[in-house]
Formats: structure tokens, C-alpha cells, sequence
């Protein structure tokens, strides 16, 4: 008997930063089916009086009304918002600017479009630095540049590596490599030579055999490389490399990417770049 | 006359709920030098009284208290984070929890560690469909699989495709290639060939000339590359074609990656297919 509730984030901007406190609440109410939509840019009172409407449509159509989490800097913007509708309005800028403008002994500067903005040269170069290098140097294709990097992810194929390497760069700012560890790295029961340089940068991945074998049979289905056996013998050897070597390592499994990075972060005791 | 003050991000997961919520309200108090330091995994009531403690060496150290902004699920570890401080706390759940449990009727699981958790198959493997798409095409590599493609970008060398595309792929599951347009695509006066079939999928990006000619300088130093009378060349060529071509286009020079990812989702009428 699972019930379902309609959910607008709305935004003076890009939206983003509604969805992500707002998805955050939604997750603590199990059992309800949120069906979302955002609606970005609206920074003007009349487009802020066409969302109104439409929130009033909503209400009349639906027997629940519709939940809005918004971000919305100018006060006036926000009351639009809120007329002629019965929606739970549910702003965050609204609830903090008060006890941050008392706090700081000023009023906030009530400008749209400041919370994301880059003209800062050094942060774009940071970032754009920080993407280049991991694309350049993404599952292992090239070492050479292994000095830069302010950490090498080790682990097998497809145990998460890249999406957490970009994450990490696109955020942060930090310069991350990775190396896969494939069965030849197991034979020798040392380091891979290439990595030895680099043992105080090196993180690894592990994760659950059976996740490892769904997500490598949807990329090579029937094959070696997908079995579960083999999935089994290299994550094995894997983490038994890593433990040997002191190589600090996390289980993907049930990590999000975000997850990962940020506990990569605090556990590895990198300095983040971005902000 | 700027002043300084320090802020805490403080979560039993990640804090990057509270970064960002918290950043985005810092913005709108110029002047002010904010010294921010993030504290994740806070999960437990020791792990908070040992933040606390921290907080209240802070006060007493500095001339101001500082600002702490939190996202914590459970109540008890809410409190001791306040024990024995005077800073100022302001906790993002705390004040909406409470609404959205009258709203929906129930209460709210306060569980933590609900917020990014990926268990979910289809979830992981759209976003790593994406992430490889996208860098497998990116700076046309290859066009082979522009059929694909959710969205091509368009624009000259360094105008700012690659950090979008992969951001429309990592936080979007969109599948992001991208064409660099170089001096030879401007000589026919027509939409480059591998571009023909594709022309319902594609975005440009274009970037001012000033802000083109000092990312491409520090790339190749001294290049005709990057000279400025050869970056307003092809920028206006690259615009002239968009244009023709009734290519939709965006300039990049004064927006985040975030601003450009998603106004080209809400532009181009895209479905993002990661919440």
C-alpha cells in the first residue's frame, strides 16, 4: 500500500542545491513514491506566478497537494511563489538567512546566481587541471604522470574506479589515477613495479563477487572475465595484495559515488582544491 | 576591513549535503572570509561530544564563535553536538523533518546513510553507461556511437565541453559526447559531415574571446593556438555556424559547470535519468 506524493524543486537558479537538501529529507520517509520535478531559473515574479498556477492546477487535479522544496534569494520572488496555492512551501534560504544575517551583524546581499558562479580563474584551471589529468591517466593508460597524482585508485576491472576518480576531480579539484589490477599483477605476489614509487598515494576498491560478476556480464556476458569463480579468485588475491602491501581499501558495494569519494577523502587525508 | 570567520560542516555521512546548502547561503555575505572545515561520518554521540569539545576549544580561542551547519538524522547526536559550545548551530533536517512529518502522516525513519546509497542495479549501471560513453567519445575520439548520444556539444577547443559532458554523465546518467568545431570545420561553410545526421542532438558552447585566449595560454604558451585575434576567430566562425545552423548555444565564461549542466538539460529538453 504504497502511496505517492508530487514534489517540485524551484529555483532562483540551476536548482541543484533543492534537490539535493530536498532529496535528502525524501529519503527518511520510506514507503512513498516521490515523483519530482525541478524547475530551475525562475527569477522573476511573473515566472514565479506561473509556477503558482500551476501549482494551483496541481492542487485542484490531485487528492494530495504537491510538496515544493525551493531556494529562492529574493523575497519577493518567493512570495509569488506562494500565492494563490496550498502547497507545502518549504524554503531553504528562508529558514537561515535570518539567524546568518543576525549572526554576521549584515544583511545577505539578496543577489540571484551567486552560489555556483566561477569567474575565479584559479578554480576553473584547478578543475580543469584536475579532469584532464584523470582522463589522461584513467585505467592505468598512462603511468608516467603518477608524480602529479594526489592519489592512484588500485583495483580489480569494474570495481568502481572511474566514476570515483571523476567524481573526485570534477569536485574536488584532486588529481586521481587508477590502476587496474589484473591477474598478472597476482603472479608475482608483489606490487606491480610501476606502482612501487607511488605506495603513499595508492587507495584501494573491492567490492562483493556477485555485484562484480552482474556488472561484468553486463559488459562481456558468457565470458571468463564475467564468472563468478574468476570474480572470486581475482577480488581474493586483490585484497589479499592490498593487505599485504598496507594499501588502505574500501568495499564499493553499497557505496554511492559520492559515498566513496568522500570517505576516500577523510580516510586518505587528501586536501580538497574545490570548494 | 574584510573579517573572518570559521565554519564547521558537520554530518554523520558525507557533509555534502550541508556544503552544499551551507555554501550556497555563505555566498550571499560578501566580504567575509569563510574558513570552512568539513567533518564527516559524525555517527555516534562520542564522535559528537569530541566535536563539541572541539567547537568549544574554537570559542574559546577566537574572537567569534563559529557557524555550524549540520545535517544530522538522529536527535541524540544532534544534542550532543550542542553540548557544552556556544556556536551557532544550524541544522538543515532539524527544521524540516518536523513539517514533512505532519505533511505525509508518518514519521521519518532517521536512518542514517539514506541519502546517496546506490543498491539499486539500474541506477549504477545508467550511471556507468554514461561515464564510459562519454569518455569514450569525448573530443571526438569517436563518432561511431553518436547514435547513442543523448546530446552532443559542439564548440572550438576549450570552450568547455569536456567538464560538462562528463558532469551531465556522472550526476545525470546522461550520455554527453562532444565535437571540438577546429579551423578545417569552418572552411566549407556547412555543418562538418559527421555532425549531418546528428543535428537534433547537438549544443554549443561558446566562451569570450579574452577568457579563451588565458585558458589556451596556459596550455601552449606563446601558440598561435592562443592567440587572441586566433581565439576571436574561430569563436566568431563557431558562433556564426551555430548560428546558421540554428544550433542552440550557451556561453560558458561566467558559468559553473553545474549552471551549464543544467541549463543545457532544461534548454535541450533532455531527461535526466539519475535523481
Amino acid at each position: 500500500m504504497s502511496s505517492q506524493r508530487k514534489v517540485f524543486f524551484v529555483s532562483d537558479r540551476t536548482g541543484i542545491t533543492a534537490e539535493v537538501l530536498g532529496h535528502s529529507l525524501l529519503t527518511q520517509f520510506e514507503g512513498i513514491a516521490f515523483k519530482r520535478t525541478t524547475l530551475p531559473f525562475i527569477d522573476s515574479v511573473e515566472k514565479a506566478q506561473a509556477v503558482a498556477q500551476q501549482l494551483a492546477d496541481f492542487c485542484l487535479e490531485s487528492e494530495t497537494r504537491p510538496i515544493v522544496f525551493s531556494t529562492m534569494v529574493d523575497g519577493a520572488i518567493r512570495n509569488a511563489l506562494r500565492q494563490r496555492n496550498n502547497a507545502l512551501h518549504l524554503d531553504f534560504f528562508e529558514k537561515f538567512i535570518d539567524p546568518l544575517e543576525q549572526e554576521l551583524g549584515m544583511m545577505s546581499s539578496h543577489t540571484m546566481g551567486k552560489s555556483h558562479a566561477i569567474d575565479d580563474n584559479d578554480e576553473y584551471k584547478t578543475r580543469i587541471d584536475a579532469v584532464n589529468f584523470t582522463m589522461n591517466s584513467d585505467d592505468g593508460a598512462s603511468t608516467k604522470h603518477y608524480d602529479e597524482a594526489d592519489v592512484i585508485l588500485v583495483g580489480v576491472s569494474r570495481s568502481g574506479k572511474t566514476p570515483t576518480c571523476l567524481y573526485l576531480a570534477l569536485h574536488y579539484g584532486i588529481k586521481a589515477a587508477n590502476y587496474p589490477l589484473v591477474p598478472e599483477d597476482f603472479d608475482s605476489e608483489k606490487l606491480p613495479n610501476r606502482l612501487q614509487p607511488y605506495r603513499q598515494k595508492l587507495f584501494g576498491l573491492t567490492i562483493h563477487p556477485e555485484r562484480l560478476q552482474q556488472i561484468r556480464r553486463e559488459r562481456k556476458p558468457d565470458s571468463r572475465y564475467a564468472a563468478l569463480d574468476n570474480c572470486k579468485f581475482e577480488l581474493a588475491e586483490a585484497e589479499s595484495l592490498m593487505r599485504r602491501e598496507r594499501i588502505p581499501f574500501l568495499d564499493t558495494t553499497h557505496k554511492s559515488v559520492e559515498e566513496l569519494a568522500s570517505t576516500i577523502i577523510h580516510s586518505a587525508g587528501l586536501t580538497r582544491r574545490l570548494f
